[in-house]
């Protein structure tokens, strides 16, 4: 399945036991089409209020319903937040989560002088100048194969914090419309919203391009930027 | 004071008993910093839902804070969702009300296949592929100084449907995306929601384009087509 949500009012992808997850409403929704209880498997979590395109998701079923019915049927259920782009059959094998080999992240930041009281849900709202060139140049450290811990949430209990960053673009999309789109193999936790945080902060002109560098060689989540708000995140690709 | 607001949570701009409305909050926002109890007024009202990017409103006030203290003071006490572009002090006898001359709207319709999930507040979608040829040739009809009855919410207790369309422009501003804009000298209630409701009859191929003059020849509100969706309405500009 290919899925687009709006993450607003979900408290992320995963299933919670305190919040409404896009997992669980999947896998209700698919219940009650199939009625079989399966386990939708995406093909990576998001945090609560982030946003997805395009995220991936498989389950495995018995049902004998064609895949243009289960489309349809569970499109016809779903929230008004949460839509199937497409849901076709695939080999039993393949699982969105193990087989992800790349994605694709961007995120918006909204640069005016003025807060705007529209679509507030959707981006981050930041009054001061941003300084684009600044910011394309610091950006450039982040991309190759690095350990990215200065980027990766605390508390998280993954071990090897090395990750393989393919490209990081920065783009002026429409007036005082900022996106900023990275692809790499994998993420850790708050990775992009970690790294967003700290091109902000060389965007406004607290921290140099070239100290980028410092940042990532100390493996030091204390020494990088704040965590960018997660409503301007969205998940826009998944490569298999 | 020129406002923008997201329309979404509110029960529109005029004061109701059973909701909070933007006239409320602005109100009782003012009298936070000024002390005084204040009537904002503003260029008409926008209905439960509806959007406004430069509403115009007007108030009366002793106090002696300059208009720049005023402007700060009250955008920084105002909710996410309703905020001030602009504030200065006007001759005594202006009225938002009373001396605009002209408004433009404009209505976002978004045309796909599939409903999105995101940004569902601030369009109607539509999945009927919509004729915008059409959609063009029958605007055209409601150019001019007509008794626009057919297109007044029936229920209001205005007496003369007479109004004057000055323009109406339909464009695909980006893939998929609508937006119908209509200027005219003052509105009636519903008027553009029932206008844009109409123009999708066409678009849709369940009227012919020739069809309008008859519609607004009938002064009918019964023959003309359903109302569109609050929430893809927004009040663009007042004219003075």
């Amino acid at each position: 399945m290919v899925v687009e949500y709006d993450g607003t009012d979900y408290c992320g992808w995963q299933r919670q036991k305190n919040g409404l997850s896009i997992q669980q409403v999947l896998e209700e929704t698919i219940r009650l089409i199939t009625q079989e209880k399966v386990t939708v498997f995406g093909s990576g979590r998001t945090d609560a209020g982030v946003h997805a395109l395009n995220q991936v998701a498989s389950f495995r079923s018995n049902t004998r319903l064609p895949a243009e019915i289960l489309y349809r049927g569970i499109n016809g259920l779903l929230p008004p937040d949460i839509v199937l782009k497409a849901l076709e059959e695939v080999a039993w094998e393949f699982s969105a989560l193990r087989d992800a080999r790349g994605k694709v992240y961007f995120y918006r930041i909204c640069n005016k002088r003025l807060r705007p009281a529209l679509n507030r849900n959707y981006f981050w709202f930041i009054h001061q100048p941003l300084n684009l060139p600044l910011m394309e140049q610091a950006a450039q450290y982040l991309v190759g194969r690095h350990d990215f811990s200065c980027f990766c949430a605390t508390g998280s209990d993954v071990k090897d914090h090395t990750r393989t960053v393919t490209s990081i673009n920065i783009s002026s999309v429409e007036d005082g419309l900022l996106e900023i789109t990275i692809e790499a193999q994998g993420f850790l936790k708050y990775m992009v919203r970690n790294i967003v945080g700290t091109l902000v902060d060389v965007g406004r002109g607290k921290r140099k391009p070239s100290e980028m560098k410092e940042i990532i060689d100390s493996c030091d989540r204390n020494i990088a930027g704040i965590t960018a708000p997660a409503r301007g995140l969205y998940l826009k690709e998944v490569k298999y």
